[in-house]
């Protein structure tokens, strides 16, 4: 059985990449008339997921192995532990802080999608998502540390 | 453009319906072999996020409106505005516990796929993913609660 996606939108964004990359960026996203109904209620959640095709990566640059956000200073993991475009299924998930709905057009803050990037899904984030504690490597809490200096 | 997927692995599972449906499910997912190097360092994260295929699910009966849950007592809203199966694109995202990860087979708590599942992604859950504080609908509230009451 062949596992076929269709867009149900897309993103519209004027955001630098630096923005896009640190979760500032301020993006919009259309949702296609025809699945317009289905955001009935959507504007009642603060935060929502966003599963996008990540159609700027080619088939030839997925890896197994990845060095986190791309730093080579940091010892490469397997791609299933980090958010890394390189995967066998290009598939991005970002949770994003949902600003405004009107329409068919949502406004969100934090996608670290490119303008035009087809949306896959929007879910609404509740509690069985929000962890209490969180275990996470090393890695991962140093580049943690790294991001909130730059952003004092 | 096609935007096609393929299977990572899949779902191994004997918990019941009803644990599946509230989140105390032990499974196991099994790692196609070719992708087993891409959760090197994985088990170092405490939750991950696992994407999988809504395998029966029919086209015929997705949705734009649907009840939350199936529960005739709340009113419809939007399929994006939920966590419905019945959805444009049929991919569920369930954040799991990662109890061991044993080579290829990550043993995991809290998924709601049935056996079989074709699993599509495994993401690590970071500090991004974590809200502080959400804002939710009352029918979310009120499912909620009804869940916590069941689990004293």
């Amino acid at each position: 059985m062949p596992l076929r996606l269709q867009p149900i939108g897309h993103v519209i964004t004027k955001a630098s990449h630096e923005a896009l990359r640190h979760g500032t960026a301020i993006s919009r996203i259309i949702v296609n008339r025809r699945f317009a109904k289905g955001l009935d209620g959507l504007e009642d959640f603060s935060h929502v997921f966003v599963l996008f095709w990540l159609h700027e990566v080619s088939n030839r640059s997925r890896k197994l192995k990845v060095h986190p956000r791309g730093r080579p200073d940091i010892e490469e993991v397997g791609v299933f532990a980090t958010r890394s475009p390189h995967r066998p299924n290009p598939i991005g998930l970002t949770r994003v802080q949902l600003m405004r709905r009107k329409g068919r057009t949502l406004t969100v803050k934090g996608l670290d999608a490119y303008d035009g990037t087809p949306i896959l899904d929007i879910k609404p984030c509740d509690r069985r998502d929000a962890a209490t504690r969180l275990r996470v490597p090393s890695w991962c809490k140093r580049l943690e540390r790294e991001n909130q200096h730059r952003h004092v």
